[in-house]
């Protein structure tokens, strides 16, 4: 396994083995002046981001995460402030760095509390945030924990029946454990899109389909660019933005920390990674079980049989697949990518 | 204020005062058998969504109700357990009856584990279902706690990627307080539509849109009887889908009790409504605010304010704007309903 030693380059790609992506990763944010605690867990994200091809959350991000880095009310040095605020509430306060570290920090007393009173809130404050849910997911899922996240992110969205942009992208995940297999996952933005995904077709000069955002005066829009400067839409209709709507409630105010409107307004200009809460409930099937002693784990499994056996797709199906791939063979990163990831350095 | 004390008839319709759908309601209930202390919150969640123009909720549901009440498996005179399981987790038997008795003697219950605890998660089990969620919502609403409730059903909806129905019609709800004024609450299936919609449209021989459900060959249909034969869709594509999901785990293994297909099967043909568990998760934004002492109201209020300052409807508003009309004229049942439900007396 070549690739899994060192990287081979075929012009167009090069390719990389999963532990070469964390030590480039690693290195580009030690040098963009991030602390070693701080940048360690990023590393890790977006390493698992580039290993599942989640590539929007994978090296792609790294350009974004140094602009952050060297942002005004970044805090590179951030140490996070753990705080048992009852049986079943944890705040972690990330003081003003990544949610990451805050988030790894606080997750063995989620752990702890969650097993001892059947559920446990862990609300970070002041965080940075730019990272997918699912790798936070997957780690609470890994202790047989059922889980839940959520976070706000800036302004772009309009809801329903409304055309300027109060709403964050706003993404929701859940997890559920299944023993020795791979958790059911899923992690999405409550917006019609990724905001990246247009940014993406404004990169390749292609139109993107109606539906998912409005130009600067409300109207319909197919063309990316005006679509950036107008505001997206959420999926669902007015279900969907019934839903980011408790995405902002419960990860913003609820925990004291800043909406989308609030976060933005925050970052006044300067286009850093959305600064806001996050929250997160894990559950505990042993304890929420109730007198059957445990969740009806079989009860689960029919479900997710009745699924595949008709041919629906599972959520992070072609995400664990991915990880098999990159895991034997290595990651494949596109040339142009890579050659910006070293500038970085 | 004729209405409010007496009936009027136009022919086509028959004018009540809410205080008399209640009458009514109760009346049609204890007849049926139900026991007195069942019938109550049966009652008043019927003429709560009489007075609220969720008809869908209202008089039109009584017979539905009778023919439970009449099924082998419902216990017209069940007693519900409440059972303080820890800190933070309450499990309320409600022994094959109705939910809306075991949500009532519980509540007080997860008003002072919420308010002690930060969060409490009210696990109901074995629990005949047919109302909607927001009068539960706004109960917990009303005592300045922020409030997620979400519950599984039959197995009519088909998974994203499938055609078989697999998924309940799965609603879920959510409410956040906010002092003198009416709560924000949101109430939805994630079903493309309600399940009663579609009856209704059989009922009026009206065609359904296209989306809202497959036929039994898994084929989009407007036939609202292919429909009901066939399989309902979710909101929102793989992301409705997904949500869906997670309510049928976290509403049903997860507290030990049916998913929607288990459900369906225990129902063995009867048709009586689901029996399975519901979900209840109320937050205090007093503990959960943290180190700023309360959550930030004053943040909710400005994104209601960004909302409805660009004409977006918040989800309650139309339910908010009926009960006020009600309360002060009454409601008007059509004919054929209020024949139907007098029949029943």
């Amino acid at each position: 396994m070549t690739a899994s030693r060192s990287q081979q380059d075929d012009g167009d790609h090069v390719t990389l083995a999963v532990a070469e992506v964390y030590e480039l990763a690693l290195k580009v944010l030690l040098k963009a002046g991030l602390s070693n605690e701080q940048a360690n867990p990023v590393a890790e994200v977006i390493t698992a981001g580039e290993r599942d091809e989640c590539f929007s959350h994978g090296l792609y991000r790294l350009p974004g995460c140094v602009e952050t880095i060297q942002s005004p009310r970044f805090k590179p040095d951030a140490v996070p402030e753990i705080v048992e605020t009852s049986t079943a509430v944890i705040h972690a306060d990330a003081a003003y760095g990544y949610s990451l570290l805050a988030f790894e920090r606080a997750l063995p007393v989620l752990e702890k509390k969650a097993k001892a009173a059947g559920v446990c809130v862990l609300a970070i404050n002041n965080c940075f945030h730019f990272s997918a849910l699912w790798p936070e997911i997957e780690a609470i899922t890994d202790r047989n924990l059922a889980a839940l996240a959520m976070t706000p992110s800036h302004s772009w969205v309009a809801p329903a029946g409304g055309t300027k942009p109060v709403l964050g992208t706003n993404p929701i995940a859940f997890g559920w454990p299944r023993g020795e297999k791979r958790p059911y996952v899923f992690d999405f933005a409550t917006s019609a899109i990724a905001r990246g995904d247009i940014a993406l077709h404004k990169i390749r000069g292609e139109p993107i389909p109606a539906g998912w955002a409005v130009d600067a005066e409300g109207k319909s829009t197919t063309d990316p660019a005006q679509a950036l400067s107008g505001a997206m839409l959420t999926f669902g209709g007015y279900k969907g933005s019934a839903l980011s709507t408790m995405i902002e409630l419960l990860a913003g105010p609820l925990i004291g920390d800043m909406t989308s409107l609030q976060s933005m307004e925050f970052d006044g200009g300067v286009k850093a990674a959305p600064c806001h809460g996050e929250l997160i409930i894990a559950f505990d099937p042993e304890i929420l079980g109730g007198s059957t002693g445990d969740a009806d784990h079989a009860g689960a499994e029919a479900l997710f049989a009745a699924f595949t056996e008709q041919g629906a797709r599972m959520p992070s199906q072609r995400r664990y697949e991915a990880r098999e791939r990159s895991t034997k063979e290595g990651v494949s990163v596109p040339r142009g990518l890579y050659d910006r990831v070293q500038q970085l350095l």
